[in-house]
């Protein structure tokens, strides 16, 4: 596997910015992911990159306060703050257009995956802290084909009953592929949980994307579907983004993955669905390098074997 | 033009719950809309209607306190919480993932439509308050086929050069089919100006909507376009909400319309487009009724002719 090293700025600057239309839009199980590790465009970008918004009055501290043996869950900061809630085991950012969480984040570490909790006495249930009017429902996934895919993996979470049980909210639940959740995404689930072993901690953010597509027209479409009666939407790929922080507490790495919602060869290795952060940063509407950015500076980002 | 008056509960419940599917997917122009005017489902739903959630230390005073002519531009509330920008003229959310506004408020009033302003001194220009992943530009829709559409209108703001300059930034633009923006919806624009002659304040609230529509194998599918590099969303429809305050200060009347994103003979009366409140509740994954319910207990909604 090679690595770019890079500091924030060549992050920045030469995850790709210009070709990212390609190369998601092209994302299929099985095609080489090459490395975008050029510097680009240098000048006065990274000064048009502002850190993400704060809302008056909310103080970082208390979205970062949830715990989990002791440590925030998202020491890194937060991708956006609509509509935020916290849980026992992970912290979520709702979208209520498309019924389905924008993203989830959750730590990992060696004490968060051991425990005595039982995934067969949780239920996936409604979060009946969402609007109605804008709420999945066991009823909308039914005979619909889709698995009720975690965001937060359930195996994380081990530690506490009830952080295993929240996890089974619908709003950390998306429409998934039944064949990928059972092979290839449970794999990726798998090797985040096994990086616990050779970094200090693991932050995992998981979400959905909606990506265009070129039709017959020579034009570029988001199409996705959306399931009944609430309408919830069917993501046509989902991001992983790993922040790792090495042992020896010196700086983060980061991995960033972005798969299909549709079966993937389980042979297929995972590596080739690395993709730039900034790929997932522009298509999901979302920001991670500037927070990451506030606590290291240095930052490896690994985008290609 | 008959009309349903009915209290916040009865809005609420009322306002075609369980129906809005069948009657969003098939708006067309020239199609008959009737109003869905019984009272259905009554017992613990309004109870599950949460208004909507306050970010702590957010006062809603802040929100609210942008004025044009010395009342608050958004007096009835705000219909989510998410990337909140305030300009001279309105009040708007950001959407970075479509790169368009999610909703844009304004308070429109004689003041604010008469004075000396000309719109032939204005440009559309890029929202540098928005980051460059994530904004929308004059490039996108060069050669796109579709108008730079404003959701504020700029002819509501003659009131003062600045007010209607910032109706130019594309964050206050979403693509709208040329054809529907020089007829109807510049019709409905001017409907809009035109009821200030008769209500004491005329809350304007506009938007983009992505509905479903169903295709050949059965299912339900949502499908736009995205234009230029910044993948910007062609909305398949657009909402606009109107709050009306009766002269005498009694009460409120709500009228809210759904227009599609394509040519509509301009012969087809506005009122064709009136939809009940909920649909586009549910669909935009917004909340209006609850705010207004804090403001006033005497709501006619005028959904139907």
């Amino acid at each position: 596997m090679r690595r770019w090293v890079r500091t924030g700025a060549a992050l920045v600057l030469g995850a790709g910015l210009g070709v990212w239309l390609g190369r998601v839009t092209s994302l299929r199980p099985g095609e080489e992911q090459r490395g975008v590790g050029g510097l680009r465009g240098v000048g006065g970008l990274l000064e048009r990159v502002p850190v993400i918004p704060v809302i008056p009055g909310v103080e970082a501290s208390e979205l970062t306060s949830r715990c989990v043996g002791g440590a925030a869950v998202m020491k890194y900061g937060f991708p956006s703050l609509a509509n935020i809630k916290t849980r026992e085991s992970y912290v979520t950012s709702y979208d209520p257009r498309t019924r389905t969480a924008s993203w989830v984040i959750e730590r990992l570490s060696p004490a968060s995956l051991s425990g005595q909790s039982d995934r067969r006495s949780c239920d996936f249930k409604e979060d009946d802290s969402v609007n109605v009017l804008h709420r999945s429902t066991n009823a909308d996934y039914r005979g619909s084909g889709f698995d009720r895919g975690h965001m937060a993996a359930a195996a994380n979470h081990k530690w506490s009953q009830k952080a295993m049980q929240d996890t089974f909210y619908l709003s950390n639940v998306a429409p998934q592929n039944p064949q990928l959740n059972r092979s290839t995404w449970n794999n990726l689930e798998q090797h985040c949980r096994s990086l616990t072993k050779n970094y200090l901690n693991v932050y995992v953010c998981t979400g959905p994307l909606y990506l265009p597509r070129q039709e017959a027209d020579g034009k570029l479409y988001v199409r996705y579907q959306v399931l009944g009666h609430n309408h919830v939407a069917v993501p046509t790929h989902f991001f992983k983004v790993l922040i790792l922080e090495q042992m020896d507490g010196r700086g983060v790495e980061l991995r960033s993955y972005v798969l299909p919602n549709e079966p993937i060869e389980e042979k297929v290795p995972l590596e080739r669905f690395l993709v730039p952060i900034e790929t997932i940063e522009r298509a999901a509407g979302l920001q991670f390098v500037p927070n990451i950015m506030k606590r290291t500076s240095r930052l490896q980002s690994i985008t290609a074997r």
